[in-house]
């Protein structure tokens, strides 16, 4: 009989109650043989209850003790050892250095968050005193301080199956706002998410804060995930994905009785500027930093450059040329899973039999495998057919051919909301860039200059994010430490007696917070 | 022939080609000589279409020449003399020193906005320097600040006919942002509307900024309101009315092929809970301080308090009983429009018919006047029947007799979220209190003690929000200075040059803004 996978309910390892499903090896596509079960809708119900039981506790719990916890995730899953790792492996297909390296982002992560918790400036602890003389009547004492929405379903991604799975950006954002988090794992990496769940279910029971805090569930189909975001205890919504599945769960969020904020992050082809100076001297240069970036991860970062825009020309003609060459001696890679590679096939196929796109280059085939692929087309064209406009999820990219800088705006502002807009220019582009950075701002989360998105800092002054379809919502982030604001609400406690306020917001200041303060008498 | 009343496109006063109406005199229904005419689809499109020229300026100018331009448009209304509160006394039927108020608080609110823009801490600027020597791989430069949405809409609310309206807080924290504005006036006041509008579009164009930044357009019907909806250049909206409208504009928004942001705020039935404590000494007193805030604007403030929650007895029927007395000596009164004096006639008919209500106390009548009226119910009965927890708008209110404090409890988590909870106590209730308070935090925007929640403080430190549906947004707040987080998103630049990069986020800093910095070689 085939080894049975678990999953956490209220930080407690338990088996599914649900259809059984197993995971594929990306790299053959056959089944691993550890059988996991979905979540029954009682598990479901089970998870959300200990997760709103915890909430009050958890959300004003003193945000010292909040970082512990989530110094000692940290300390759990950096200490998974290899067992994570050539599990991650096999569910994933990316290499060990790569999931090595994710592992002590994913950490990392979790400390910074206990840094940013610390710190304290996120409570945005704002003091207006009061005034009983104030000429135009008493002026009542007032504090506001942000407060947690309580619990948050995360979604698990595919594509990082530790930075942005189950303890995660959305995660570790959630627990440092002092949110339950019931995470539903995705289905193609159960494993990887059985071991994580399970270091986090470890630190969470050793903290001394309810172990309803964290849940880890499975399910290879969509009830689960369905339930979660319709139950009325739930909040708020993380999710890395899909445009399909994330509007879905707009969808569904939109639809409750009471609406909640969904934080998908969806969809982005991120464009690349090629200005024509930059171009003239540096086109082989940057036609192979293109495909590297291209072909990262095989081409499954959601800041993958799908696009290029550049004027037509002998320099963009090496450019393509040289990044045609790279994508030839690139792969080709193993991808996620089958499906995600046989949708990179279907969708590569498409553009290549369309009559306003030709083929570049692209590298070798195999079974299960993506091939790096290179396309181009006119701008005409590209403002004319939406679906050239279309993510293509994989190590394909479409160059549009412009006719001078104006056409390079139209065609930029012709493409959806994105994550990134990569910028690659001299010192001789720089008033064409003058002319083109504010429609990139207002296009983009982040801009960047002479790079590729595919790098994404954490750090303070990060935006993973940006408009619609890039997120659901792009006033927020999910990378960086501001993605703790996706999980918290003002409230204001007026002329409340001293001894009665939650510790953040006492005049005696118990937990040193960092504050603003206004008014007082006279 | 009648005089015609205008509206503002790009600061320029015009004639609506729509179709044309008047508003009527709230205290006899009679209709107001002046007409006016709504939009047409094209001015509406002109005024979108100058909003969304001026946006990319508008957003990227300095916030201290932003609070200029606000200083100016409270100076303008500020002087807009007699003539702006007769019109304003006939079309709403409040009383002159309430609307004197009123219009010294839109012009303070303005001010205020001008203060946070000379503080500039609002735009949350962050700078993680690079550090090229980094032993993981080089750090790039990264910088944060927060930027405008884009063109805004802002509808004009009935019940604060110049603080929630063209000029109020919807407008101020959007023109602080650096959104262009375009407002749909509210129908029963296009008078006031017309004058205040003027005196904003004075200001405009004495301020160097493009006019496109400002329009407002009269429509009595719903077609202008939703062309500014579903129009792709419009990126928020703020709407201050009923849940079926604000429900309406969220589903409208959600429908769009690129989803935007609504900041609606509803419906609330402030609940004010009286501890048994505080009961027993005060009954009478509470009693009239309370029909003093449910009459207040005829019970037209969003956080009128619509519920008390106590438990039953002597101390609770002499609350009743001082309330009913107080309520019979008050009014009847002029409600803003003919409309809103027939709903609040059917909702106070219902719930008199209602099986488990007991009529308390109620008012004299008139025609087109409101009476204030009281009712009393069990607890079992509120919880069971769902029609008793619903907004009537004006001065009614339900007395909700409870066993115990659990049963205080179990009421008070029934009702949907609120814009405001009351809680009125003596030190013999603070244990009571204790118990209560988290479950108020996450009921309401703002708790508050010993008082009611209907003076509403333009404070740094105020939350006028609330969870669905007192807003349909219960991450913001419509009143204060946090207001201005409505109107942005983060924006991260990555290795741009100094000389590129928007003044607030230029190294040089040349506006001076505060700001974080992290990072750094070495």
């Amino acid at each position: 009989m085939p080894e049975q996978g678990l999953m956490i309910v209220a930080s407690r390892a338990v088996m599914g109650e649900g259809a059984p499903f197993s995971a594929a090896r990306a790299d053959t596509g056959l089944p691993l043989d550890r059988i996991y079960r979905a979540a029954s809708a009682a598990q479901v119900d089970a998870a959300v209850a200990a997760a709103d039981r915890a909430a009050i506790a958890f959300g004003d719990s003193a945000p010292a003790d909040r970082a512990s916890l989530l110094e000692a995730i940290a300390e759990a899953i950096a200490g998974t050892g290899d067992a994570l790792i050539v599990q991650a492996m096999a569910e994933t297909g990316l290499p060990r250095p790569r999931l090595e390296g994710e592992r002590m982002r994913t950490a990392n992560q979790l400390r910074l968050f206990a840094a940013v918790l610390r710190d304290g400036t996120f409570a945005d602890i704002r003091i207006d005193r009061a005034d009983p003389t104030r000429a135009a009547g008493p002026k009542p004492d007032l504090r506001l301080g942000m407060l947690a929405l309580g619990p948050v379903a995360v979604f698990g991604a595919s594509n990082f199956p530790l930075a942005f799975s189950v303890a995660g950006g959305d995660t570790a954002s959630a627990l440092a706002a002092g949110c339950p988090v019931v995470v539903k794992g995705h289905p193609a990496h159960p494993g990887t998410s059985e071991i994580v769940a399970a270091a986090v279910a470890q630190a969470v029971l050793a903290s001394g804060f309810d172990p309803g805090i964290f849940s880890m569930l499975h399910d290879a189909g969509i009830a689960v995930g369905q339930q979660l975001v319709t139950d009325p205890r739930i909040n708020a919504v993380g999710f890395t994905g899909s445009r399909r599945g994330g509007e879905a769960l707009m969808a569904l969020a939109a639809a409750r009785p009471v609406p909640i904020p969904v934080y998908a992050e969806m969809s982005a082809i991120n464009p690349v500027l090629l200005f024509p100076g930059r171009l003239a001297e540096a086109a082989d240069e940057i036609g192979a930093s293109f495909v590297a970036s291209l072909t990262l991860g095989t081409g499954q970062f959601c800041t993958n450059p799908g696009l290029v825009i550049a004027i037509d020309g002998e320099p963009l003609d090496r450019f393509v040329a040289a990044a045609a060459r790279a994508l030839e001696a690139w792969g080709p890679g193993v991808m996620l899973h089958p499906g995600i590679c046989s949708a990179y096939g279907e969708a590569t196929a498409t553009l290549a039999r369309h009559e306003a796109v030709v083929a570049a280059g692209r590298g070798g085939s195999a079974d299960l495998r993506a091939t790096g692929q290179l396309f181009t087309t006119t701008s005409d064209a590209f403002l004319s057919h939406a679906e050239l406009r279309h993510e293509m999820f994989g190590p394909a990219s479409l160059v549009v051919r412009c006719r001078d800088l104006a056409d390079v705006g139209r065609v930029l502002a012709q493409v959806e909301g994105q994550l990134t807009v990569a910028l690659h220019f001299s010192e001789a582009d720089h008033a064409a860039v003058a002319a083109l950075l504010p429609v990139a701002r207002r296009k983009a989360g982040r801009v960047l200059a002479n790079g590729f998105g595919t790098g994404v800092e954490v750090s303070p002054a990060m935006v993973h994010g940006g408009p619609y379809p890039a997120t659901s919502d792009g006033r927020t982030t999910s990378v960086g430490t501001l993605a703790i604001a996706r999980f918290l609400r003002p409230v204001c406690l007026q002329d409340i007696p001293e001894e009665l306020l939650p510790a953040a917001l006492q005049e005696a200041n118990p937990w040193s917070l960092p504050r603003r303060v206004w008014g007082g008498a006279g």
